[in-house]
C-alpha cells in the first residue's frame, strides 16, 4: 500500500478518522492474509509533524496488528546496519529480542513526510525508533546516491528490496542525468533474485525534470511499487523498453477532488515465487466513496439560455438533479458495503463558459450538510480560456478565504509571497534578502512545520552579506553599504542558477549549523561492493506475469557478499544489552563529529532588524492562511 | 526522579543535550541499582508537544535502558483496567506478552506535559501507547478526584501507588476544601500498605489557593514523592501534623537561574520493606553546574561611589572577579567528574540600588562565551523597590526582546493580551469578545501550542452572543445589535466568577465540540468499593525512617479486593492476539458514546471577521514571542 496519509483532515468532525479507520483495515488484510511483510511507498503521515492524535493512532494501530507470536517465515542477509543506518537501532525490528513482531513493515518516506530540521528526523523514524516500523530507502547526499538492498530470503525465493524515499524530482531527475544514482546488486547468483524496487516520486510529467521517467529506472528491476500518484493502477504493467513492471497502489485516502482520486481504491498482495509473481488486488472498503461528474452548461442550449431571467434557478435545478443521482449511486455502492462512511464526496464541475453566472454555492451547499462529507465543495464552477490572467494584481486574503479551494488553483505559498513582494510599496520591499530565498524559507515553514526555517535563512543571507562587504572592506564606509548591498542582491537575483544553489545551501547549512549532534557518514558500504555486469535467464508462466529474459548488464550494478548470519547472532547477543549492542552493531561505520560552531554575536546594523519585522508581518499572513482549509492539492 | 524536561532548550548549541544526556544518566542509574520500576513525578517533557527530535530521543533511551530480559520480580494485584483506564493498552507494559521490558516505569504527568487539545491526550500517551512507559494517576473530571491506587506485591512488601497528574492548583485546592479528592484504600489488611503518594503541584505558596498545602493529603500516606518543585529536597522530611514524610526529588535540569535550582540536584534510590522504608540519594553527575552569587554595591561604600566619573569600570572589574572565582570552582568541581558538562552556568545578581548605573551586559557577556553556558545572562542587575511600578505604559515588544530574561519577571502572555487591549486604541478594542477569554486562549495556544484554541474561543463566544440576540429577538433589528453586544459583553464582564466559569466552559466546550471520539466514563470502579475506617500499627527502625503509627480513620479511605490474578491470564492470552484482547481488557467499563454535532454554518455578520483580525495580529506579536527565548521562569 501507499500513501495513506494518516492524520489527513484530522480535524474534519466528517472525515477526521478516515485514514485512520482505513489504516486498520490495510493491516487487519496483512494480518488476515498472513503476509511475510507489508511494503508502504511513502505518505503514510499527511503532515511532516504529524499531531500527537496521528502519531498516537498510528502507534495504537501498529501495537494492535504488527506484533503477536506468529512467526516470521524470511531471513535478511544483508548488511542491516547498511541497510538502516540512519536508525538508532539498525536492525529490522522483529529480529530484536525485545520485541514480539508478527508483521514487519518496511517503508520509504514520502514527500510529506520525509526528514526535515536540523535533526533530519522524519515522522517514520518515531515509528523506527519505537521499534513498529523499517524505515529504510534514505539517502543522506544530495550529488549521489547508492541504493543499498534488503536481502530477503524464504525458502527458495530471494528477494532484493530496493527503496528510495522522496527527494525533490528535479534534484532526482538531475542525479539520473548525471548517472550518479546506482542500484548496489548482489555478487552472488545475481540473477536469482527478484527485484523489487519502491519509490515515491512524480511518475506523471509535471513539466520538464518535474517527474522521473521509468527509462531512468534500472532494467535488471522487476517490479516498481510506484508511489506518490494517487490514482489506483495497482495491477502491473509492463514497460516494454525497460522489462519490468510497474505498480502504482495509489492513495488510501482522497486527498483532491479529481478524477484520479475517483478510481476506486486498492490495496495489492503480491505472491513471490521464485522470479514469477503475482498481485492480487484487494479492494479496499473503509474508503468513502467518491462520486465526480462534469457538466458543460453551452452544451445544453435548449436547456440553458444565458438571456432567460430564470437560467440560475434552471442550473441550479439541473445541478441538484445531478448531485441527487450521484447520492444515489453511492447509497446504493454502500448498502452492499456496511464498512463504507455513510456520507460520501461528491463533486459536480461545472463548465458555464458562455455568458452563465455561477449561482451561490453556500446555500447549494447547507442542503447537502447532511448527506454529504464535503458539503462545502461539492460545485466547482470553472470556465475556459476565456478567463483573464489576474497576474500583479493585488492579495486579498479576505477574498482568499471566502472562496473555496478549487482543483484548479494550487496555491504556492512561495508565489504568494513573491507576489506580495512585487506588488508591495517600495518601504516594505526587501533590500538584503531575495524574494526566491524568502519564498522557499516560507514555503518551508507553511508546508513543513519547520518554525526555524526563516529565522535561518534571514541569518545566512544576513552573514553572506556581510561576508562580502567585509572582503571588500565596504563596511567601514557607512554611506556606502546600502548601495553596495543593493548591488549584491541583485547579482546574485540575476543569476537564476546560483540563486537556486545559495537557496538550497541557505537552508541546509543554516539546518547543519544549528546541529551539534555527530554526523554519520557512510563510508565503509561502498569498499566492499566490487562492480560487476548482470547476466540473467528469463522465466515466464501463463498464470503470472513472468519477468522478462534480458542479458545486457549495465556495469552499473554492483555485488556483495551475504552477510545475515551476523543478524542472528545479533539478535541474541542484544537481549538486554540494548545500549552496548548498538555499539558493537555501528562499528563498521565512520563517525564524523561536526563541532559546534560558536554563533558569533551578530554585529547587526538595524536594516536586519527591519527586515525582520518584515518577515514576522508574512508570519501572520501565512499561519493566517494555514488555518484555514488551504493547502492546495499536494498530493 | 521528577520533572526531567526533556527537550527544554533543545535548541541552544551548548545546553541543547543537557536533559537527554541526564534522563540517560537516570535510567542508566535504575539499571545499575537493578530497580524494581522507576517513579516519575510529572514533566517528562519540557514542552507540551515536544518535536520530533525529543520524542525521538525519549524512545531511543527508553528502549535502550528499559527492555531485556531481566525479570520483573512484582506483581499487581489491582485492577489494571482501572489503574491505566485511559491507555488504550490498559494493563502495565511489562505483562505484554509482545514487549520484553526490564525496567517498568510508572509516571504521572506535570503541567509542561499534562492533556490538551480536543483528544486530551499528552505526550506521555505517546510513550505509553509504544509500551514504553506506564502512565498513571489522570482524572477526567474537573469537579470530583477519586484516586485508585496501583496495588503492587513484591514477596511480604505491598505498596499502594497513589498518583495524581498535574492539576491547576486553584481547581485542586478548590476540590480538596470541597472534600471532592477521594483516596480509595485496599479492603483487606489495609494497614499492611506501604501508601506511596506522587503528585505535581505547587508545593510553596504562591498565592492564597494557588498550592497544595501538605495537610490537605490524608494521613494514611507514608510517603509523599512531591514534583513540579525544582529545588532538590529529595531527603524524606517528616510532616509533623499528618505522619507522613514528603521527598521533593527537584528537577534534573537547571530552567531557571534562581537560588533553589543551585542545589545539588539528586535522584532517589528508594527501598521499602513492609512498612519501612530508606531513601538513599544519589547525585546526578551529568547535570550542568549552577554557580550563583550575590552582591549589592551599597554595601561596598569603600569601593564604590555613584559619582566617581570611573565606577562604572570599578563595578565591572570587580564582577569579573566575582565570575572568575565561580569559574575557578565550577572548574574545580568539575575536575572530579569527567561527566560534567564544560561549560557552568553562572549567574551574579547584581542589586544596584543607590544611585548606580548597570553597565553593558553584551560586552560582558562576550568575554564569556566561551566559558559560560549561559554568556548572554550572566549578570542580572535589580534595583529594590525604590523602582517604580510601570502599569499601564505600553507594550514594546522590540524592547522586551532585546532585554534579557531575569528571575523576577514572569512574563504571562494572558497578562501581555489583557495590557495590549487596556492601552489600545478604540478602534482595535474587543467589542464583542472578552479580553478574559481572548487572554486565555492566546495563553493556551503559546504555552500548550494548541493552534485552536483561540479559533474555539472565539467560535464560542460569537455563539453565545448570537444566542443571547435570537432570544431576545435583538437580531431583528440591525440598529441595535451593536449595542446590545456591548451591554451583554459588559454585564459578563462585570461578574469575574461568571467570567471565569464561562472562559473555562469555552474552552472545555469547544474541544468537545470537536470530539468524535467516544468520551469514556469510568463508572464501575467505585461501586466494588466500600467505605472503612482505617486502623494502622506502627513500626519503627533506628536505621530506617519508619512509617508512624496512627489510629484516626477518617471515613475517606475506601476498600476493596484484590483482582491482580487475572492479570497474568490477560498477559497470555494477549500474546498475539493485541485486537481481541483489549476490547476484553476493558468490557467491565461503560462507554458513552458522544455523537458528534454538526457545526452549523455561522450567520456571521462583519463583527466577528473584525475581531478574527485582531487575533490574527495578536498571533503575529505572540508568535514573535515565543520565537525568542521568552519563556519566563515557569516550573
Amino acid at each position: 500500500a501507499t500513501d495513506i496519509h494518516l492524520g489527513y483532515l484530522e480535524k474534519d468532525p466528517v472525515r477526521g478518522n478516515d485514514t485512520f479507520v482505513t489504516f486498520n483495515e490495510i493491516l487487519e488484510q496483512a494480518q488476515k492474509n498472513e503476509v511475510d511483510f507489508v511494503l508502504l511507498g511513502g505518505d503514510l503521515f499527511h503532515d511532516n509533524k504529524p499531531s500527537r492524535k496521528t502519531i498516537h493512532s498510528c502507534l495504537e494501530s501498529l501495537r494492535k496488528y504488527c506484533m503477536g507470536d506468529r512467526p516470521i517465515h524470511f531471513e535478511i542477509l544483508s548488511d542491516q546496519a547498511v541497510n538502516f543506518q540512519y536508525s538508532k537501532f539498525p536492525w529490522v525490528n522483529y529480529q530484536d529480542g525485545n520485541l514480539n513482531i508478527s508483521i514487519p513493515i518496511f517503508s520509504i518516506h514520502g514527500n510529506h513526510d520525509d526528514p526535515t530540521g536540523a535533526d533530519a528526523l522524519c515522522a517514520l523514524d518515531i515509528l523506527s525508533c519505537a521499534g513498529l516500523v523499517n524505515h529504510f530507502g534514505r539517502s543522506a547526499s544530495v550529488e549521489k546516491i547508492d541504493i543499498s538492498p534488503i536481502l530477503l530470503r524464504k525458502g527458495g525465493t530471494k528477494i532484493a528490496l530496493y527503496g528510495l524515499g522522496a527527494i525533490p524530482d528535479e534534484r532526482l531527475y538531475r542525479m539520473f542525468v548525471n548517472k550518479q544514482v546506482t542500484m548496489l546488486r548482489p555478487k552472488e547468483d545475481e540473477d536469482s533474485w527478484f527485484n523489487l524496487f519502491v519509490i515515491h516520486q512524480n511518475r506523471s510529467k509535471h513539466g520538464a525534470t518535474n517527474y522521473i521517467p521509468e527509462q531512468f529506472l534500472d532494467d535488471f528491476i522487476n517490479l516498481v511499487v510506484w508511489g506518490h500518484e494517487h490514482e489506483c493502477k495497482i495491477a502491473p504493467v509492463p514497460n516494454e523498453q525497460q522489462n519490468f513492471y510497474v505498480s502504482q497502489p495509489g492513495s488510501a485516502v482522497v486527498t483532491s477532488l479529481s478524477p484520479g482520486e475517483a478510481v476506486k481504491k486498492h490495496i495489492g498482495l503480491l505472491h513471490v515465487k521464485g522470479k514469477k509473481m503475482k498481485m492480487h488486488k484487494i479492494a479496499l472498503e473503509t474508503v468513502r466513496t467518491f462520486y465526480m461528474e462534469d457538466v458543460v452548461l453551452a452544451d445544453h442550449p435548449d436547456l440553458f439560455n444565458p438571456d432567460n431571467p430564470k437560467v440560475t434557478q434552471a442550473i441550479q435545478a439541473f445541478c441538484m438533479e445531478k448531485v441527487e443521482m450521484m447520492l444515489d449511486n453511492a447509497e446504493r455502492e454502500r448498502l452492499g458495503n456496511p464498512r463504507q462512511p455513510e456520507k460520501p464526496l461528491i463533486r459536480l464541475r461545472v463548465d458555464y463558459t458562455g455568458g452563465f453566472e455561477p449561482f451561490s454555492i453556500f446555500r447549494f451547499s447547507q442542503k447537502y450538510v447532511d448527506k454529504v462529507a464535503n458539503p462545502k465543495d461539492i460545485i466547482h464552477f470553472f470556465r475556459r480560456r476565456e478567463q483573464k490572467a489576474k497576474n500583479g494584481s493585488n492579495i486579498n486574503f479576505g477574498d482568499l478565504v471566502s472562496r473555496p479551494v478549487s482543483d484548479g488553483m494550487t496555491l504556492r505559498v512561495e508565489d504568494l509571497v513573491k507576489q506580495y513582494f512585487q506588488t508591495a510599496e517600495k518601504k516594505v520591499q526587501l533590500s538584503l534578502l531575495t524574494e526566491r530565498g524568502m519564498g522557499e524559507a516560507v514555503q518551508e515553514f507553511v508546508d513543513k512545520e519547520e518554525k526555524d526555517a526563516i529565522e535561518e535563512l534571514v541569518k545566512f543571507q544576513l552573514e553572506k552579506t556581510q561576508r562580502f562587504l567585509k572582503e571588500r572592506h565596504i563596511d567601514a564606509v557607512e554611506e556606502k553599504i546600502d548601495e553596495e548591498v543593493r548591488k549584491f542582491r541583485e547579482c546574485r537575483r540575476k543569476n537564476a542558477e546560483e540563486e537556486d544553489e545559495e537557496v538550497r545551501e541557505a537552508m541546509t547549512r543554516a539546518r547543519a549549523h544549528r546541529s551539534e549532534d555527530a554526523v554519520l557518514v557512510s563510508a565503509s558500504s561502498d569498499e566492499e561492493l566490487m562492480d560487476t555486469g548482470a547476466k540473467a535467464s528469463g522465466d515466464s508462466d501463463d498464470d503470472l506475469p513472468a519477468t522478462v529474459t534480458r542479458g545486457r548488464g549495465r556495469g552499473r550494478g554492483r555485488a556483495r557478499g551475504a552477510r545475515g548470519q551476523n543478524s542472528t547472532v545479533r539478535g541474541s547477543s542484544r537481549r538486554g544489552r540494548g545500549n552496548t549492542s548498538q555499539e558493537s552493531a555501528t562499528s563498521s561505520r565512520t563517525y564524523k563529529s561536526v563541532p559546534a560552531k560558536n554563533k558569533s554575536i551578530m554585529d547587526g546594523r538595524p536594516v536586519c532588524i527591519q527586515n525582520l519585522f518584515l518577515v514576522w508581518g508574512l508570519f501572520a499572513c501565512f499561519t493566517f492562511v494555514t488555518f484555514f482549509p488551504f493547502r492546495g492539492n499536494k498530493h
